[in-house]
């Protein structure tokens, strides 16, 4: 490897980023990439040379420098490339995020990271074998708002214990969609609406919990699939030892939804945009907090409060940052990969194939496994 | 009946409320009596004329004509008392209301309006046979911003074809409250949080969808009961044969939270106090309509909207001034009981049953009766 570690007065060299396939999402994280503070994009692969040309253009990648590959082998292959973002459909994940972290490169994951723990398993053992980073691209993570919404719920003063959580993240996807997307194919990403906004409810259930992970889990009945047998509007409800109880609504049919609602015996948080806020640079949420009636029960004593909270670098830019940060940690300062990421998509990977158990169980209840 | 209809130019008389019994939640309806046009509190029972006094100086009744009667019974045999209000426990309300009916008197229903649906039938029959007017006391039905959500709701170019509902209601309820309360005593109000706040979760559900009867319910496992084995916590989930599905969830050990979501293939729709509004005289609700992705899903095009419906009079208010509006219809122009509120009623009602079916057979699927 050409790296050379920065001098203690010189900013890090910035992580070289490899960008394994061209899909849509792709274009959203080279731009933070391009962003990012650490982060430097130094090689484009897709099925070929002109793809990969085609797309560093169109998203406005300096041409100084940066390599196009024209297979996902070549970039493995680059020396001179730290991480790969892997944004491929999820049936091709095991296969290239394994590669990748054989040739010693840190795995920045799309989700849903596998199609099943299992398989996630593989990406994880491969990384650890490696000493590489893993991270999932789950963007929200790293909003400052996400952050803030942690210390409310971690303030047992504020929100007590959680009872009770609903999520929700639906749009509506339009004909092309429904018929030639990815996320609806069954060799590319057999998971579908689950596997893709899904995930998102799943993860926000277990952050809200602080990923302890439920004991039972129980899919709504009637789930919606297309012809080919791929969910497309399905949901859950998942139980906790502890009498916690969170249900989930995901959809592809739906007009596009993301809320958390978390009720605690002291306290009520609402987020109605948690995974892509409504704006880039200010996001909201709202709590009550020991929400009385008031007298005569003709309103609330006290009302919610509002929190906004602002964020000078997009929640994706900021993922990227802190991927970097911890690559460099471990190409610069000889440091070990952050067990903390791998260990929470483990968690929704898991939960997520409980979910997908009893769906196809015709909504038994099915235990999670640990 | 010493009732004299209004001349064509004089405002209708006032129609005359004999309160039946006083429960805490009659200090609210009483205000309301005095506070609607075209309602008179006329008479006040309890079990002893003292209490009654005690409950006419606490609540401003003003003393002159105002009978005090030491029987629910006398009451009912007042003349000059043209409709009651029925806050008594539920187990009370067969006897009492269909008493009250059997005099000739109109009835306005405390929630949960009985037991069971077949408690409910026997009150709104003998409310039919004596051509009296019903309608439950489930206040927000008449707030204005319920009219403006209907407006939006029944909009398919905003909202379209609903496909998800979620609606929470719980309160923390204090020690008092859990050893004591009528809510949770199995002689008084055997249906605990399923009657008393789950009503209003079920009337929520059934209003979005405009009184379609879901198909079926299958309660949330593991329902939380008190010693008595009465409900403390609990939930359901509402199957529609269209594929709509709806989840609620009611508590008394959870913070006070009151919401109504809504997905359609549209639009959603948000409101997080729709039973009793944070303020009095301002209410307010959020519609997203055609949502989505800004360019690279960095946000949201176009942003939700916020509808903000003011009102001088407070909907209990004008709940109580609707139901005069029908009884002064009856009693002074010969026209018949409005069939809309006896009908939704009992829509609640039978979807009420349907889930404590569930809950009682361990959370199985119940068919919803019609």
């Amino acid at each position: 490897m050409s790296t050379s570690a920065a001098a203690p007065d010189q900013p890090p060299f910035p992580v070289r980023f490899g960008i394994l396939g061209c899909a849509t999402i792709a274009r959203k994280v080279s731009r933070a990439m391009l962003l990012a503070p650490g982060a430097a994009v130094a090689a484009v692969a897709s099925r070929s040379e002109d793809k990969a040309r085609l797309f560093a253009a169109d998203n406005g990648l300096p041409a100084a420098g940066l390599r196009l590959h024209g297979s996902y082998e070549a970039l493995l292959d680059d020396p001179d490339v730290d991480a790969v973002y892997v944004p491929l459909p999820t049936s091709l994940h095991v296969r290239w995020a394994t590669a990748a972290a054989a040739r010693g490169k840190h795995v920045l994951l799309e989700k849903p990271t596998a199609l099943c723990a299992a398989d996630l398993d593989a990406i994880l053992a491969a990384c650890d074998a490696a000493g590489v980073q893993f991270m999932d691209s789950t963007m929200w993570m790293h909003h400052p708002r996400t952050a803030k919404m942690r210390e409310v719920v971690d303030d047992k003063d504020a929100i007590g214990d959680i009872k009770v959580i609903n999520s929700m993240f639906s749009f509506r996807a339009n004909e092309d969609f429904l018929q030639n997307d990815i996320r609806v194919k069954p060799d590319l990403d057999a998971l579908g609406v689950l596997g893709d906004v899904g995930w998102y409810c799943i993860r926000a259930i277990l952050w809200a919990v602080d990923y302890e992970l439920p004991k039972t889990v129980i899919s709504l009945r009637d789930p919606v699939k297309n012809r080919s047998g791929v969910l497309i509007a399905c949901g859950a409800t998942l139980y906790w030892a502890d009498g916690k109880t969170a249900t989930f609504n995901c959809s592809f049919l739906a007009n596009l939804t993301m809320d958390i609602t978390l009720v605690g015996t002291n306290g009520t948080l609402h987020v109605t945009d948690f995974a892509i806020p409504y704006e880039e640079k200010s996001a909201e949420f709202s709590v009550a907090s020991k929400s009385n009636f008031a007298e005569l029960h003709i309103g609330w004593d006290p009302l919610p409060s509002k929190h906004v909270v602002t964020t000078d670098l997009p929640q994706e830019v900021l993922m990227v940052q802190e991927f970097s940060r911890l690559v460099q940690n471990i190409r610069d300062a000889g440091g070990k990969p952050e067990g903390k990421w791998p260990a929470i998509t483990r968690k929704t990977q898991v939960v997520l194939d409980a979910v997908k158990a009893s769906i196809d169980k015709g909504s038994e209840p099915v235990e999670v496994a640990n």
